[in-house]
């Protein structure tokens, strides 16, 4: 998507040197567009914990990538204890992101098919470069499929904008490009349905004020800022025609974990028949737990609550105490809409159901990994 | 309630000088204590409509005690012309606070049934006193009648701590002294009963990180800050007993507004067979509305979502922007909880059942006012 105009992805190889990894800083959104560069396992361990990126498909792609430079830096006769090694680190980074576990065991598969160290480094990389290039190619898929329910929608409206409300950021800055609940707005849009979309603020790290409004803005989309706490309101009064989020992880028989607040906006939706959807590339579907209170749920620091940055007045980043001094802060960062609430799913192979039999029909070659 | 161990009302006449009213200006919490004095009509207003004061109760005897202010203030010939004026003026400040309107009404009527304008003026003195007097007892009596909720649920919790979860603040701070949501609570404390406090941050103005966790800190009640987002998980993993909020105004018929967010809270609270109380005293009854749908919402500035205030790297309080410059917010700010998911009211006569006949059947001499 575009940023200023040009078109970008949230993370590509440095074209003149592979042995560097582009990303988008996203702590520095929406005041400045800083591109770093990642060259060590480390820096892309510290990219994902830090949230300098973030987002399912993205976290995917950069565990691809974070694999590559590990590759790089694992030591010819060491190397498949590097890679193990570098494998499991990755999994601390994350707990709640499937599609991390899911590129690296990707990585790992491909490596392990290939022969000479040489051969296993170009081998990741390969697989690296196609799980950044699928993810991309996945959401525009799921624009695609998306864009329909909106058009559906938009017919009954008479002309009048179709109001979509999104919680965190399923956009292109979760991706590599289009995003997952973003891809059917951009696709309602690019073919000429009228979208305004209602923006979550999404604390603590407020993910639709800093990111989903941001990208929206630079799409020329039309959307609003709102409290996480105005979704309830605004689809009591009919100011809401669909929701739409993405997810972090979803298990096989339709549970979802996403962003903290979720679930609160999937209660909402029911109490007024507004529909729910959910859109996710199958790389973020989990086949092997079928409860979704199974998956872990992600503490972070309770300073990502009672701290926040923002620009002041002279211009800088300046980050602010908001609580007082000796406050305890509990930051739980997921939590799970059980699949009762799930309108449904929308994926890269079409719109499913969000129960085990239709999930697995879709995707019949998982039959065998329960 | 106590501030650094000295106990302290929401606001109060100058014991010197009744031209001055004494308040506790709420937007420096919880980083500074500060006290700040309204001498007129206009100084008030504009106090109720900046939230230098907010909170149910505090908005009634803020208005009460305005309408002494401006009585000092009115002609001797245009007494009553100058009242209406005021009380009309008033109301413009916080339209969704029914407390405003009911203590406006009140000093009006007091007014009404003294002869001379300086037994007037003496009737509404003595009228905006005994708002605030009795705006305490009423949460007094909700804390008796309220904390024997947590004693029931404590009973069966073997001495682990009653988890509450509170939206905005209903504390002290929004009354004139106990508050109405957290009255139970200091109640129960008082009886020796262990409570653990979850306090929503409350978005926009984040009445909950700045004032109710400070006033339970003050008060060494244990508490724990979460986003609003966060609620719904703590629910769903059986970590919160009970919900108990306060309202900005409550249909005769049940329905319930209240800071916005509150509806989702409720909606959780339901899905989960947690108790949803809201505590109120009988000021905050809409006697004539029957559909909570009728309850104007009121809506303020998009900038208290886009920027925000809190202590800097200097130690001084600094104001920041935490989304692009070109962001559209709304900001609405309350929303409707709708009767059918009201466990039960909390009022100073007891707790009743969210529904006309109950609320009429503890109310019996309101009967004539429909």
């Amino acid at each position: 998507m575009k940023v200023n105009g040009t078109h970008y992805r949230t993370i590509w190889p440095d074209p003149q040197d592979h042995t560097a990894i582009c990303i988008i800083d996203q702590r520095h959104l929406p005041h400045h567009f800083v591109i770093e560069q990642l060259t060590s396992l480390e820096s892309a361990w510290n990219a994902i914990r830090d949230m300098h990126v973030r987002g399912a498909g993205l976290i995917g792609a950069t565990a691809g990538f974070a694999m590559h430079l590990a590759a790089l830096g694992a030591g010819t006769d060491t190397f498949a204890t590097d890679m193990e090694n570098a494998a499991r680190f990755l999994h601390t980074s994350r707990p709640t992101a499937k599609n991390l576990s899911w590129a690296v065991q990707r990585v790992q598969q491909a490596a392990g098919h290939a022969v000479t160290v040489a051969q296993k480094r170009q081998a990741i990389f390969q697989t690296a470069c196609d799980i950044a290039d699928e993810d991309a190619r996945f959401c525009r898929n799921i624009g695609e499929y998306g864009w329909k329910i909106l058009a559906e929608i938009a017919r009954k409206k008479n002309g009048e904008p179709v109001n979509v409300l999104t919680h965190c950021n399923a956009g292109w800055l979760a991706f590599v490009d289009h995003g997952s609940a973003t891809a059917p707005i951009y696709a309602a849009r690019d073919n000429g349905i009228p979208v305004h979309v209602w923006v979550d603020e999404t604390r603590p790290w407020n993910q639709g004020a800093r990111l989903t409004a941001w990208e929206l803005q630079q799409e020329n989309i039309a959307n609003t800022l709102i409290t996480d706490n105005a979704g309830g309101h605004l689809m009591q009064q009919g100011m809401v025609d669909v929701v739409i989020v993405g997810t972090d992880r979803t298990t096989h028989t339709g549970d979802v974990a996403n962003k903290i607040g979720t679930y609160l906006k999937a209660l909402a939706a029911r109490d007024n028949n507004i529909p729910f959807y959910v859109a996710l590339p199958s790389s973020t579907f989990d086949w092997e737990l079928d409860h979704g209170a199974d998956i872990p749920i992600e503490q972070r620091s309770g300073d990502e609550i009672t701290t926040i940055s923002g620009v002041g007045k002279t211009g800088a980043i300046e980050t602010i105490r908001i609580a007082a001094e000796d406050t305890t802060a509990a930051n739980y960062s997921f939590d799970i809409t059980p699949a009762r609430l799930v309108t449904g799913l929308i994926t890269e192979r079409g719109i499913t159901s969000a129960d085990k039999q239709s999930i697995h029909a879709l995707f019949a070659e998982k039959q065998g990994d329960q």
